[in-house]
């Protein structure tokens, strides 16, 4: 199993992020990476940092940046006072995929969760994401819900 | 139509929230609606007060509450640093049931959102509410993702 590290991203991470988000079958449509990086993810990045209940994760593997994702923690009344964590915008380098990271990314994610003392783990997938359906099954998650989005843009 | 006002909720509010999270096919056992109002509760309305992301609203008719949701506004890289809205622990209290009240909540959520600059509004619903998933539906949100959830209790 490769050898992981987690920690919090920081700015000199962006162009990487934003790589490994534009890096997709999704993503590719909806993501501009360019040099230098367009200002409205230096504006999000920025709104991350104010926001202590989001965790921008980089993933390395002996050195090098193998993945990313968001953690945010959210309080609620719900579920008897639950806190949730909800993941989202999950992506590993091309060349790293396949060397079951994101299961050690997940399972690193959860323990977060946990940490922050959320009773609940929650995650979206689009219908088209067939491998991440089995994926997040093997790994306990429940598929109990439909996910609705409504694009403003 | 039922004219609806909207506002934050106060703590003094707390007892007819969780009455009606409790007053629902699912939030019955997930609840704990007693007086006095259980901890757990005061601390989770603590937490959505200290966080500037979140709004816990309340819907009143004729100075009546008939509704409650929570709004979170997510900060994030993904989609070209799009902000997103997320609607949480929707309820209408039972005998305002089948007046569209919910519609004119979900109308204003997503003003509420685009107000807050979000690019992006999703929730998710048990895949056991089919009422709901109609009523998504209806209001031009898209069921293009799955909803996963891991229950950490």
């Amino acid at each position: 199993m490769t050898d992981l590290s987690f920690r919090k991203a920081t700015r000199a991470d962006l162009p990487a992020i934003v790589a490994m988000l534009a890096d997709d079958p999704l993503g590719a449509a909806r993501e501009e990476f360019a040099d230098p990086l367009p200002a409205v993810y230096l504006e999000a990045f920025a709104a991350l940092e104010r926001d202590p209940n989001q965790f921008l994760a980089i993933v390395e593997a002996g050195g090098q940046i193998v993945g990313t994702l968001q953690l945010s923690f959210i309080p609620g009344l719900s579920r008897r006072g639950a806190w949730r964590g909800l993941i989202e915008s999950v992506r590993i380098a091309s060349s790293f995929r396949g060397q079951r990271i994101g299961e050690q990314m997940i399972r690193w994610a959860i323990a977060q969760c946990r940490e922050r003392g959320c009773k609940l783990v929650q995650l979206t997938t689009d219908k088209s994401r067939v491998d991440a359906h089995r994926f997040y099954d093997r790994l306990g998650f429940t598929a109990s819900h439909i996910g609705y989005k409504l694009d403003l843009a």
